[in-house]
């Protein structure tokens, strides 16, 4: 980039939405992903998908990457600028454009941060469900792009279920718009390639989802296991008893002794692995899983308790949303992984992961989506400590192979980024990512958005 | 294609699975479209993966077409060779690999019918959702390249919420695969680029498919209405009042008549419309929704009949399953449309339809999944009658751009194939187009894949 790339980005946004003060540039260097760090060259807060559109164009004329920025609160180093260039803020393009509560849809842009999508929708009695540990900060843009999940994956399903329109500026500066507020529509599925794609194809500028009913009740409850295969066996039956449980979480011994030892919330320090579920719908369905799901966790040897106040219940899920806070305070770093296993290799995994902790000296705790077999082994460690790092480093190595050894895959929420790059090719072959690349080509052929990422290098 | 090119395809797949005789080549010109045909020049049948790939590898060599077929129910003239070459038939890759009870899985060969599969899981208490009229004869690969949909499509949404992981032989031979039994996967999502791209990117070997619980209980009814209005406010109450019914169509007078007048189901013929229902799931919530939904049908004008026994509920769905059929016998030629609207411009887009057929002296009758916003205004006609043709051709002109106008789509479940290519651009724009056919060409830069399909020529 030169001085001249500056003035026109300033012409194209004004200059007050244009920073290129060292001071400033920091706070854009990083994301919530340890150990990666870059400078832009400037960052640029656009205010409609015109401006975004004509950065673009820019960019693509003067081969300068663009890096978009919801929150900056992804786990994969996705937002960082890792080669210079441009970082483009969604923060002013935050309003809800439309609620449609009769045909249960909202039209945002990118910018909005989840919880406040939510809040403007709770009074139509209804939800949108995908609930990142990070509702209150991160914008449905970058859940967009990252397919974040959250608690109630299980029976709510991920971003992409509820994604129905995009619409999107190109690296060339043009604007497409695919899908809508139906479902059902024809072409290829244009809507679904933009999601998930972590910036790297286009920058979304507004985004159609889908909403659902608000659940009439909800049940929770919380059992402590002595043993893990008792866990194990649980989630197994629950799941084949056709109870589908909005949440359905596990938490290992590491994790159970770190919240306890910070929280004080009275876990059993000794038990292998606690479950904490929640079934939610219509009061009669509720009732009934409710009671068939504590039988069965009783029956593999679990302790139970049911949440019988809404003060029960927030003490059992501020058990589970203290891990990963508890677990970043043990130790400077914290690498909050996520890999998914087929459901019923969960325990295996848990157990697995316990091994490699111990057999390369590092610290995990493993707690997460048990329901959908997606794990967040989390490493709690020191980046300045090079030694300890080689090994944190050969664990994670070990961690995804695992992973995909027992069938799963290499993220089931947190996206690829630069974190995981590395992995990709262990999971799609040489083939497989090929033709990613050359999808990634077709629609950014002189790669400068998000270059590098989740595709790795493509020229 | 020239003779070689026929060698070759016998060595790759033993010469009495390649068919060059006329009389054979004829039953693959065609598939459930009226008004499209056109002769292979051969018609050849893999057995596996490796063979479908080898046929591939020849094609792209040589440049010759390849139109995959699976059943050729399809009415959108999908899988017609348009331009000769081969037909790839999926007839003999019908084997089931597994069907996953603990985690609700199946994985499949393409040619296996769905009502195969159903059959299959059913000792399981699970279910495959996607459930269009031809469940009994249209194969998995088929129903994945069209994405499609079925009566319990409201509820239980389209194929493409199913599908987890598909493997594909691609234009140049190799195969790759992408998902499998975790919703939650990273990279671009080419599961569902592959979904509901009707065969013009890749040859779908494998395919890896979600199950869902069987719901425990059903209940049906039928309610007609005097005017279509009360039945539009019916649908829309039924939705803001938090009922998700499985299903949820409607059938215009029209449609009714001619139901009647085949089937002699007692159906009110000066009805100007009909709503069949069906809620699904536990037995308290069924009872409950019933309950309301009755009671909502009923205060817009409808007179309802609630079937009180598998009998009852028959004689209802027989009525529905009567209608195309019923409309088919009416007149020589039959084109099933289909398009979207939001759910609550259904009764403007019926009436819409009807003052079409009017305007246009053509006879339309119009039924489809209320719910999902979906319609099938199907027109009765003779294809040999050139002048009341192009009346056809203008009414349906007229429908797609109203379908649009009213912020619907091309198409909900059907596909675009050919028959619907020339609105393609009306819905997408030229640039929607291009960034389509950059990725048609990325990933078959021969243009060998059902060419001319769903994007259009891209050369
Ligand atoms: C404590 C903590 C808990 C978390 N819990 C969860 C969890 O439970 N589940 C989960 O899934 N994730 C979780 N995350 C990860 C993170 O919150 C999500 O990935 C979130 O979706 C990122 O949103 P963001 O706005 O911060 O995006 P950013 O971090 O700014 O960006 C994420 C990616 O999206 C791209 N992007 C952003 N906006 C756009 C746009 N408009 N167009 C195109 N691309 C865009 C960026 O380039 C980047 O690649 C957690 C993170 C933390 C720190
Ligand atoms: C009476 C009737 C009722 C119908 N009702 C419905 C309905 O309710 N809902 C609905 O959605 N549809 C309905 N249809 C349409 C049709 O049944 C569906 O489109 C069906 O999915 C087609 O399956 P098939 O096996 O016949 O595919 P085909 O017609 O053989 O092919 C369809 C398309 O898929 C491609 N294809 C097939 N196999 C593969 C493969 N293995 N890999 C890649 N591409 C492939 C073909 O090239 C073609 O483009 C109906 C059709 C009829 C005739």
């Amino acid at each position: 980039m030169n001085a001249n790339n500056i003035q026109e980005l300033k012409a194209i946004v004004g200059s007050q939405w244009v920073a290129t003060e060292k001071e400033d540039l920091i706070c854009y260097g990083y994301d919530a992903t340890p150990g990666f760090f870059n400078l832009p060259e400037a960052v640029v807060q656009p205010g409609s998908k015109e401006e975004v559109a004509a950065i673009l164009k820019l960019a693509n004329r003067e081969k300068f990457p663009v890096y978009t920025r919801g929150s900056g609160t992804n786990l994969s180093a996705g937002s960082v600028p890792a080669q210079g260039g441009v970082v483009l803020s969604t923060a002013r393009m935050n309003k809800i454009f439309a609620i449609d509560p009769e045909n249960w849809t909202a039209v945002v842009e990118p910018g909005v941060i989840v919880s406040e999508l939510n809040a403007a929708v709770e009074k139509y009695g209804l939800i949108y469900p995908p609930d990142p540990g990070t509702v209150t900060t991160a914008s449905i843009g970058g859940t967009v792009a990252e397919n974040s999940g959250g608690l109630r994956g299980l029976k709510y399903g991920v971003t992409k279920h509820y994604v129905t329109g995009v619409e999107v500026a190109l690296a060339d500066g043009s604007v497409v718009e695919y899908g809508g507020g139906n479902v059902k529509a024809p072409g290829y599925d244009m809507v679904m390639l933009f999601t998930g794609s972590e910036g790297t194809l286009g920058v979304l500028t507004k985004i159609t989802v889908r909403l659902v009913p608000a659940p009439v009740t909800r049940r929770s409850m919380i059992a402590t296991f002595a043993d893990l295969a008792g866990a194990g066996r649980s989630i197994a039956e629950i799941i084949s008893n056709k109870i589908i449980p909005a949440t359905l979480e596990i938490m290992d011994n590491y994790t159970i002794r770190t919240v306890e030892s910070f929280a004080k919330l009275g876990l059993p320090v000794e038990a292998e692995a606690i479950i904490l579920a929640e079934v939610d719908g219509d009061a009669d369905t509720v009732e009934a899983d409710a009671v068939k799901m504590e039988k069965i966790l009783r029956e593999n040897g679990g302790e139970v308790r049911v949440a019988n106040s809404a003060q029960e219940r927030d003490q059992i899920w501020a058990a589970r949303r203290a891990a990963l806070p508890s677990l970043a305070k043990l130790r400077p770093s914290t690498f909050c992984e996520d890999a998914t296993v087929p459901r019923d290799k969960v325990p295996d995994m848990v157990r697995i992961v316990t091994e490699i902790a111990a057999r390369n000296k590092v610290e995990i705790g493993t707690f997460g989506h048990a329901g959908d077999g997606n794990l967040h082994p989390t490493i709690v460690t020191d980046l300045r400590d090079a030694a300890e790092m080689e090994r944190v480093y050969a664990a994670m190595d070990e961690i995804f192979k695992t992973a995909l050894r027992l069938g799963g895959t290499l993220s089931g929420e947190h996206g690829i980024g630069l974190g995981k790059l590395k992995y990709m090719p262990d999971q799609f072959g040489a083939e497989g990512m090929a033709v990613m690349r050359s999808i990634k080509l077709a629609l950014d052929p002189n790669n400068i958005l998000n270059p590098g990422k989740l595709v790795g290098e493509v020229h």
